[in-house]
């Protein structure tokens, strides 16, 4: 089970991904994206959903037509750990068409 | 435009349905399903975005791993309409293989 990461860490890890804060409530890294319409959001999910199925590490994530929220916590471990970061870097190499 | 059905209206068109129920906080019609791991759970949610957007009426929903939850509501009409109840029962009639 990897560590998690301390608040130093996850604050150095945080500035070099695009877009992402932590959410203390839910002890995750997070970020909300919209897209043009409901297919572009879930054309966004989908490739969410390979990504994750492959590193075998999953979001906690919701949709509302052209919004769709991620939050990324390692459950096992109690909190945010590498596997988030990377989990977000691979999700910021989608490089997706976020409008706001 | 719909309009947001009765509380009558509602109960007994969640009468019709299979393990929907009406959460009042979110003024929708919701149901929690439960499937064997992610995979299943996100081929579930592709066969209900086609439904989703084939119909126009789209869903407020999250997944974490193997659990999706859903609430239906007609923003446009601020509560539950005939959309919602049509929706839910394209969803049930999927046969969803949930376990709890």
């Amino acid at each position: 089970m990897p560590d998690t990461l301390s608040d130093d860490q996850r604050s150095e890890a945080l500035e070099g991904l695009d877009g992402w804060s932590y959410d203390a409530a839910a002890n995750a890294i997070g970020k909300d994206f919209r897209f043009e319409d409901f297919g572009a959001a879930f054309a966004f999910m989908t490739r969410v959903a390979l990504i994750a199925e492959k590193s075998g590490h999953h979001p906690d994530w919701s949709n509302v037509y052209n919004r769709v929220s991620i939050r990324l916590s390692t459950h096992d471990a109690g909190g945010v750990t590498d596997k988030d970061i990377g989990l977000a870097t691979r999700i910021d190499a989608l490089d997706p068409q976020v409008s706001a």
